[in-house]
């Protein structure tokens, strides 16, 4: 049986969790997770609640006429979703292997609830492990001259197979301000550093230069401003003196696959509100 | 202003989020705090909501008859307390200083929220550093012959202190079964293992025979039954070949107090639910 | 140009160092790495060296004589080994996919440094995994009743293929004390939990019913004493009571092919020395 | 028995090893510790070599002589410790409690193998603490106009007290570029983040205002550049959406102290080697 799942963020003030609770109760809705936040300082709460459909006596159709109502005098911005609804991913990519084919077995695997329709990338390199994966893969090259095209055939693609978030698995194109804007926190990206630490091309180099003790992995929603949107997840693991750079890259990908793929999770659980470039994860 | 903090777990049951919330924000109380857990596989429901008394309009005295209304019913049990009622501690202590100075420091810090009435101790060593931070301390040796009488006066000490917790700082006495019975989920253990692993004496020395790679600490209530009650805290550090057991002891005592400040800490906020021999820590 | 690896094991006593560094400079062969240990409670002298032999003036084929001189009069254990002689590996898995398809992902990238010519398993669930990466699978099924005979045709297929170790990469049959003696320090598995907890079967259902805070997993060598080998590599993350044993499980799998993977690289490095049921690992 | 500690960097050559090996065994040192790193881009080699003086022939007033005849030929750069020497360390402080009770707390359970004469300070907050463990307190406030003579006092009491290392353990002032190029590598400072990120003043609000899901702390050699001096040791904690900034306080104060005494203690022990603004650490 399906729930639903319902995000908000407004301006705190009293009565809001029993506004939602009374609600949900009242029309025999059984809350099955009730997640609440308040950011003190700015003032803001949020709140994640899920519940069972099986006996809630307010269709789907419907439902939104009434959490607008509960919504509007208390001026929560809200989402509303179903967990029978499959989230569909696009995967972006680019020669490096290892954050792409840990996203496929765990959809093949049955681990990650969601769709993937298809595979774009900027070089040929990764088709093979499309492949055998069975995934349709897309190969737009892109360079200075023709990123406008590259841009518009990518979003024709995503239109065409419904693509609700866009995930960068090591895709090592910058996104233009006009592309990302489209996509408000629905392109997650995995930055191999732990920012804001060594944001920008070669961290590992960078982190190597410096004599850091121990490396990240960073996933964050995809803004205007490189490596500054809002972070989900970091990891990090312990390094030495021995650790040469390309030991840091080798070692950098198993934190990339794992910190990724649970940014993605949480992001189609719905469990991740982003405001003020920061996330409240209810995970 | 003071807030109140209401635990709860019973059966769980539709309408238990929206009652609790209802009653307060009925009654003018501004929840600061909600945060819920179901067990689904025991279908127990867990809670724990802290509002703001300002504009409360049920006094404290009259409120216990009024939970007592809401939670019968729905067979909760339940708790109640006041943010500004100082929770007061009592530190058990043997030989080994770390835990001990580690809880005496945050507490000269204001860090930890609790008045510290006396440290007990079955040997004198620790006397100077009680003393350097002014804080009673109680010689109470204890053997096999005089354990009854032991404890007996222990609990008199307890008794005449108005202590509500007691916090065993690597205290090497085992107690009765009598004594941890009189006090369930407020006696307060560090183990020096990563639980369950290594229960009892000497957990460093196993675990530099057995060759693990990771050495850990835990924080549990005290049971009948030697380090089996429910884990409250637990936390690990890397360990190589190249780590004697005395490398062992000094590396895990920066993991004792650590993780025994960390229980105790959340304990004092009321952030720990027990049951089944499992806590739900809302930290 | 090769390396030469030179492992040694020895009762501790004056001038091993020298006596390693001088027969290796003597001969012209430059040192890359040099790794010692000593136990000092058992008095053990452990050593790793790696050399150039680009200038190294004797023959690979004579080398062998020469050490044997140099480790005899001190009681030394040792192996030698080049690192252009790369290592083969057999998988055995029965229907968990992520170690496997984690593996067959890293020697893809020829991240592994090694050849897996075969994949030999219990049942034919993971054949597609096999086959998307050209892999010869070999289907044995196991039963109480056939299990000598699986364990020949195994050891046959091992033979044939000329396999230096055994990956069992969550491969859920317990090999016999016959079958894992004739693999000294040459099997590795990767068991599901933070050994010596909960060992045997099931350890994410018996960790959740502990309520630990923190999970793990274990790569150890395979012994006649189920999960009681010595143990190579170790991690750990942290759980909360919101986590189901599903939720577990998950998680665990994240642990248990990194955890895994790492020690076949170093098991592939010859970064292992194994002893006393505990491994002096020069990482 | 005393151990001789020998530290040595130098251009990466054939016969390195051997030849401080050679030189310890020839004149009958039993070689305890023996740690080795070459840095392959930049072609520098790293040494960490304890012996057991027992029946060592050569005294240790002759030894610098002996060394510098096996050195000047091969660059050596090199010094000589020996293990019944004991460090001699000044605390700095502010206000900031928690590292200065870890030190003194360590320092008296005698885990820290150094003495502390003095405790140097800005303010006088914390002189009861240093009361309390009976170590002379020195107030020296340091303003903008004094800042010259304020540091003229304090190497003076360096001087008086024979002072080697100096440990800043949260003292809230920057050193003069004069004052620190007299110390090189021998002014151990704790950063309160997770350096290269978040350098300077409040790191903890600006982590916050990140939004980072890990905190840290780094403990580094003070240089004439702020927070950019090589990094001896880093450690991490995680944080979510509900920490607020005074959590993170709390939280950085645990990593702080833990990783400024592992910093002290591999310093104390010889076991840090700083070049090109890194270190290798042999811990």
């Amino acid at each position: 049986m399906a729930h639903a799942i319902l995000l908000i963020h407004c301006p705190d003030q009293p009565g809001l969790v029993r506004a939602v609770a009374s609600f949900i109760s009242e029309n025999r809705g059984n809350i099955i997770q009730f997640d609440q936040h308040v950011d003190s300082v700015d003032g803001v709460f949020f709140m994640r609640v899920e519940w069972d459909l099986e006996h809630f006596v307010i269709s789907r159709q419907d439902l939104p006429v009434f959490i607008r109502a509960l919504a509007e005098p208390r001026q929560m911005t809200w989402s509303l979703h179903f967990t029978d609804e499959r989230h569909r991913l696009a995967l972006f990519v680019s020669k490096e292997a290892h954050c792409l084919y840990d996203l496929l077995s765990r959809h093949d695997a049955g681990e990650l609830d969601a769709d993937i329709p298809l595979i774009v990338s900027n070089h040929d390199t990764l088709r093979p492990a499309a492949e055998r994966f069975g995934i349709p893969f897309h190969l737009i090259p892109v360079t200075k001259d023709n990123k406008v095209e590259a841009e518009a055939q990518q979003q024709q693609l995503m239109a065409d197979h419904g693509i609700d978030t866009i995930v960068l698995a090591r895709y090592m194109q910058i996104l233009s301000n006009e592309f990302s804007a489209t996509w408000p926190n629905r392109v997650i990206n995995i930055h191999h550093s732990f920012l804001p630490a060594f944001p920008g091309a070669k961290p590992y180099h960078s982190a190597h230069a410096r004599g850091v003790k121990i490396i990240g992995a960073t996933s964050h929603y995809v803004t205007a401003d490189l490596d500054e949107g809002p972070i989900i997840e970091q990891d990090v693991i312990r390094v030495t003196h021995k650790h040469t750079v390309s030991d840091l890259i080798r070692q950098g990908r198993d934190l990339e696959k794992v910190v990724l793929s649970r940014a993605v999770r949480w992001h189609v659980q719905r469990k991740i509100l982003a405001y003020n470039n920061k996330t409240v994860v209810f995970a």
